[in-house]
């Protein structure tokens, strides 16, 4: 398995650098990724290459066995580019054009600023096509980071307006799908047409929900320009890019994914904020965008910082969190970075060394786990995650939901981890999908607030519900066609009679106020089950009523249905609801579909599955500070001890099995 | 009685024109207002006018008896407007120019605007000057809002240096006027003078004021362009505009109705903040600016919102609120709006109809109203409203407070409500007035926080005294003379004889301090009697002392004080209090006036009266989720249920009596 | 001694002159402050001067035997100068360019506004240069304020790179010491570097420190532009500046005092938030910039305000504040302002006076001071605090955590304070000093958080441990280079061998969690000692631990070290902690170096002393609302009230004694 670290071999003295070789070596590092942000240093003017820096330092890393994987610089573009190109940087949202100083300031639709990355990509891939150490390419940077996936400069007007005009053909069909009529905003030449500059008001809804699909595309067209190029030159180099989660939604990341080997991603979490759920809902995202393994190309080893610095990574976190990402799917885990740089505005965000070079508690633990990995990592890599229950995102609702909330407390991705969440908590694995995937593949389907619902979406889920399926739907489901425009017909729109329920009325709650749901299932819970942000008042048309309202003037009202369609069923949510709710609801959904989980543990072990072939490892991980006991049902090995387990096991704190 | 709604027929396809026609009718719907933003479709390009849509749209109605308000559609300009002169976009306060694509985004003073605007009003007036169902016209619409009053562009700046001009004669009268000897600023040319700019600092508190006026004036001299167009063409028609309120405070909206037939309004009740007494207040304000009965030409039908949208309103709540408009003086209600818009930036902005276009909930209860409005309507139309209370609402005051709050917690229309709601506690009615307006109807009146006062102003207040009639006075009166300078003299300055009291010092009190009140009437108060952010300590200059200061370096000092001057007296309140102690003091003003209630009720019942000659029509709105038992002085008869009604009568909730 | 008020006579009618000039006189007063924002009325247009009113404005004043302190009016230009010159108007740091209506809106760097300011300052100059009343110059006013100390205009912009190319020599170096190979960001060409401007992303570190101190310099220079033509004009007269405290850090304030004769400072004590010993550190630090008794030429004498009025200062604080300012130094108190303005951005910035020019109780307060001062000012003036603790400021670092706090809760004057209350506390005077100043007077001094380390400072602090001194340092100190790149020698980098310890890890906390902290030494505290928003865990190299964590996973790891070195001591505290630590360390620091407090007093009472040669003035202020008892040890005399004083003496509430 690969295991390695970010470096920058530009930020140190070249004298230095057979002693991080070695000290990498011994750290069981195989693997390094370089020359992301080093861009001046491999054209230092115009058109003058130089990869002789580059050449060496690959060659000391080379010499104890470490690969290479090269980043494409062109998220920062060099000072005499911008000089010579001030057109190149970005406009922000509110007109003002950024600055020479940053990184990821630059327009990615800049006819000029293409033509440069494209000649420094080249050049790149031409010196390095048959490097024996280069064996695949990190395109760019984080993508859309640093609130840079929509430029608002005179090049992207102009663009929009193309693509525009290859999407509708006419001004008449435009006008129609985003209803121009509406505050006499009827345009007659594609020159009228603005970008949705941050004004006081909210632009039309379906002008902003196209600007935001057309700067996503822009950028992967962007990355598509590159990855052309490396495919051409490099045909035995694999090519990836890394992603970003943590409720990163500007960019349409299956898109983004679909041009790439694999998909790669950044993972630091936040010690203040990030539970291990949300880190395990993190990754299986990631998973999803291209339904595959993906790589930590970028793995918290120090506490992140820039101006301000965030806590340091507890004992055993750093090992921990690079296990969990194995457990969900992750093939390589490389860190960022391998020394704290002295300068720049990154020299706070901390890597396994720190700034002065020496090994400590956290390169410790780094080595312990490649010693770990040397041992058991090829029995992991390629193993793949299989998930009966599936959790649909789709991009063009993650769009919308940002253009318009609906009620200020709602979060599309934080809805979605409410589901994820109480199957997580049961140790049952979930895959997040696009609607158009093959859902066959799954006993149980999620589309919670599938909000702009297309015709070939909904024909796709009644197919999959017919032939037996279950689906389960909720709030806002079907609100909005792919124009962003209200669907005329009773929600939930195209799937009404799916789900044989209609949408009576719906209420947009104030953040203080509750609704008790009353389950029709006499089990008594010991816990308040509530509803908050948003009830829909359901009339049933054929479903039957699973849950009731409990207050409001809607009480007694259906606030959850289920309804038989062909053979199998669809399960209507219409409210969002507290953490317990869910996780009764999860239970009946589990129990009626025969889902079962993969173990049952105490709280804070989460345990995954990966399958190579038919044989089964079992990751089993304690994210509390105390030990855990829990019961195995049979006789286990231990990958990682090298120790038989079974009947009552006791997990230390933080720490891991890989049972098979 | 009109009873109508908001209708977009260009929203929707024309076969369905019939049916909404239909449906309106059979709600009892009689009016609509029509074309309101629809200036691309009248002028889909210059100079070149197509009607005929709207004509057909018109046709349907009337055949269904239903009459046409027309809105004149300058509020959102054509693309192919701003395309040809990108200057007539406004600019914000921080000098950025705003983009096409919203609404309001324009510069009322621009030439070229004012051009284009006279071009389409003079086009439809001469259209449907003679039309049957047309019987009046809405100018713009929401002059102001989006933060639009006050544009900052070039053509502002000229404009604004020539009414300078105007109004000061000369640099050197402007220059004492506003003080320019502070900080250097004396101007010497009239092209120095700037734009109050949102800059780091607060500009000079004379040009600040004048600038809030100069923009005033310009909205109302942009009505005016086009009320003259009206008068001249359509001479039978009735002419008004539509205004906001909820502290909307950016305006003279004295001015501004001072030029129509009668102020319109638009009430969105705020289910997440607006009381009773609020809504109260905000129709009392409007009645106020005309000093006539009015409009509710947008009355909130279902859930506003854009981007998030509010609560549902409650069953009952719509016609409650319809009630409440006309029990304050409303005659005719329109709903905004007859069926929620599938595209644009408002389409969650709730309507009568859902987006679907089927009745429901809110369509019945508007029926179950149009119904009722059949029968009592023509009883109630043109009766009036007489108040024996009056409150003196004074624009250069409120625009002078936006520019120098004083204390942050202070707001001149929150603060006027202080006084307001203790009176509509005990259903009292009120005015709100201008200091112009003709003092001797009133048996009381209240000119709180009088802050910019003028010679006249003074005078008139002081006659009204000396004839007999009280005044009450408090915090902050007097301070400013009308170039915003402070008063020379001893606050409360130009009243300060009429008081008989002198302001010895003033203390601005942080967020979480309290100052006790001892009132020197023995009544022993259950509640805390409580000063809160503005505490003056008072010298009497021959007044009597009503109230003392319990705590603080100031305690035992006069807070409160009474003075009999000529036939009448002059109240002046030296503090800001809590509800109690503005209950109390009411109490004590109207025993001391003779001011009767109209009607003894539980709290959220409300009481108002309007007269039809000497016919008293008693409206009895039970704003409460709970029955609510009253005793009637006298016997009395339902026009609603056409019940008679005496002794211990019981109110549903949310039901409403008009007693005769 | 000096006492008197900033005066505006242009701000009033002529005829009131002698008015205000008699009531001067009669309050004690003996000096005022003119001029300062006159500009437009000396030089009414280019290069016309009028000095006649000025000099019949000194005249009044001169016949009451006030002498004169003229402000140059360089903080505000005329409009004339701005239309003329638009371009010497300030850019700001998000790219706009502010607008003329305000004051300090200029750039100093500006070739055409510093030959305005030459202009105008010589012709004040020449004129004034012999008159009798005359004794000194303000020069501008408060330079910085209102976020004015950078601007980011053009020829900021080449000034920049010119005083880069100074500092540098070449761009190989400048890259070097900023570490330009972070992000691509290498400099081929002077033209290249930019500004730091307000995007989304913090700017390089070195370029962002070197920026302020660049932008400090040029404050600087325009200040010594005035200087020098004051020195060659007027050379019998003083020179000051206004500076600023309660934590505005944005000018090397060093470098801003050794161009003066001595430094001047407005104190505008906040009721809602200045303790006394906030007040205290205020007058502390400015006597530290210069190392010299300083002037209060602002002191507050009413409530100020300007969209917004502050609570009014309670009778009594007027004069305590005003002695409290001398018992730490002050040798002239002058008031801001004599009257209240009427007009201008700063009408609500109360003076002595009422907008209406009435004696009231300020006024009073003014007067029984004023008439003190007469009596005993003669025998304060000159004598001077000597302090045996000093507290290390440091310009480079407080511009190096600016731009990184490092934790969110951290900021240096605050971090500095923490040390200072705890001394002020036992009534220990402290000194600010830079770290180039003589230690060898001091038998303690404090360097906390000594974050950006020179070798030079570094060098003096051993040398003066070797000596036999004692130095506290604390965390992060010497983390950072003077180009604000990090040690690459483990922390505290340059003093570790000095301190006898290294920083194993550091630990950024969140703001809501605490760590207990174990003294060493055996006794018993009443209350919780905690750490809190920064814990380093301390590596012993031959120092002995004082104190420990008592929780997170550095439980029982070394805090607090002393290691002693040569003849002295260097104490390193690895954490912050809450004020009971610091108390606790405080009592151990004073016992181990000998320093004893000047009295023993109950909290709120305040102590200082200055020193007449060998005789002592000992300051003891009553700054709370109860009558104070303290044991005094020994026979004194009491200046203000001329009694004797001894055993046990009560201070009545906000009262003060002089002893001698």
């Amino acid at each position: 398995m690969y295991y390695g670290a970010d470096y920058y071999p530009e930020h140190w003295p070249e004298e230095r650098w057979p002693t991080d070789a070695e000290m990498m070596a011994e750290a069981g590092l195989n693997l390094v990724r370089l020359a992301e942000f080093a861009w001046t240093r491999l054209e230092p003017e115009p058109e003058r290459f130089d990869f002789a820096w580059l050449d060496r330092a690959i060659e000391h890393l080379a010499a104890r066995g470490i690969r290479v994987v090269l980043g494409t610089p062109t998220a920062a573009p060099p000072a005499w580019l911008v000089r010579q190109h001030p057109e190149v940087l970005r406009v922000r949202a509110d007109g003002r054009r950024v600055h020479f100083g940053h990184r990821r300031n630059v327009c990615l639709v800049s006819p000029v600023y293409r033509s440069c990355a494209e000649r420094i990509v080249r050049a790149m891939a031409t010196h390095y096509r048959d490097h024996p150490s280069v064996i695949g390419w990190q395109i760019d940077n984080e993508f859309g980071c640093h609130d840079s996936a929509r430029c608002y400069c005179e090049a992207c007007q102009g663009a929009f307006r193309e693509w525009l005009a290859a999407r509708y053909g006419s001004l008449e069909a435009l006008n129609r799908a985003w209803g121009t009529d509406f505050w006499s905003h009827t345009y007659r030449a594609w020159e009228e047409i603005p970008l949705p500059f941050a004004d006081a008001l909210p632009a039309n809804p379906g002008l902003a929900l196209d600007y935001r699909r057309f700067a996503s595309d822009a950028n992967v067209a962007f990355q598509r320009l590159q990855v052309d190029i490396l495919r051409e030159l490099c045909p035995s180099h694999f090519v990836t890019h890394n992603f970003m989660a943590n409720g990163f939604q500007e960019l349409n990341y299956y898109d983004l994914a679909r041009d790439l080997d694999f998909v790669s991603w950044d993972n630091y979490p936040d010690l203040r904020r990030s539970d291990p759920a949300q880190l395990a809902f993190n990754h299986t995202c990631i998973r999803g965008w291209k339904g595959a393994n993906f790589w930590v190309m970028e793995e918290e080893s120090g506490a992140p910082g820039t101006t301000v610095i965030s806590p340091n990574p507890r004992p055993g976190d750093i090992r921990l969190w690079s296990y969990q990402a194995i457990a969900h799917g992750a093939d390589a885990i490389v860190y960022f970075r391998w020394r704290t740089c002295t300068f720049g505005a990154e020299q706070y965000w901390h890597g396994i060394l720190d700034h002065d070079g020496r090994p400590r508690r956290r390169y410790y633990e780094v080595q312990r786990m490649g010693r770990e990995l040397q041992r058991i990592g090829a029995q992991i890599v390629g193993s793949e995650v299989n998930a009966q229950v599936a959790l649909i995102f789709d991009w063009d609702t993650a769009f919308a939901f940002q253009i318009q909330a609906n009620n200020p407390a709602f979060d599309y991705f934080e809805h979605l981890k409410r589901y994820f969440v109480a199957f997580h908590r049961r140790n049952v694995p979930v895959d997040i999908i696009p609607w158009s995937a093959d859902l066959r593949r799954y006993r149980l389907v999620l589309a919670p607030a599938l909000y702009v619902l297309s015709p070939d979406a909904a024909a796709r889920l009644r197919a999959y519900v017919e032939k037996g399926g279950t689906v389960l739907f909720d709030v806002r489901t079907g609100a909005k066609d792919v124009y962003n425009r209200v669907a005329e017909g009773p929600l939930p729109g195209l799937v009404a009679d799916l789900c044989g329920v209609t949408v009576d009325e719906y209420d947009s709650l104030p953040p203080d106020v509750t609704v008790p749901l009353v389950f029709d299932t006499p089990i008594v819970s010991t816990q308040k089950l509530l509803a908050h942000t948003w009830c829909e008042v359901l009339a049933p048309q054929g479903a039957k009523v699973l849950v009731r309202y409990g207050g409001q003037y809607y009480a007694g009202q259906p606030a959850v249905t289920l309804n038989t369609y062909g053979k199998g069923r669809a399960v209507y949510v219409g409210t969002i609801a507290n953490p317990p709710a869910y996780e009764r609801l999860v239970d009946e959904l589990l129990s009626s579909t025969g889902v079962q989980p993969l173990l049952d543990t105490p709280p804070g072990v989460e345990v995954t599955a990966r399958w190579q072939g038919q044989k089964r490892l079992l990751f089993v991980l304690n994210h509390t500070n105390a030990p855990q006991s829990m019961s195995l049902p049979g006789e286990f090995h231990d990958l990682l001890s090298g120790q038989p387990l079974s009947g009552t096991a006791v997990l230390p704190p933080k720490e891991v099995w890989v049972l098979v």
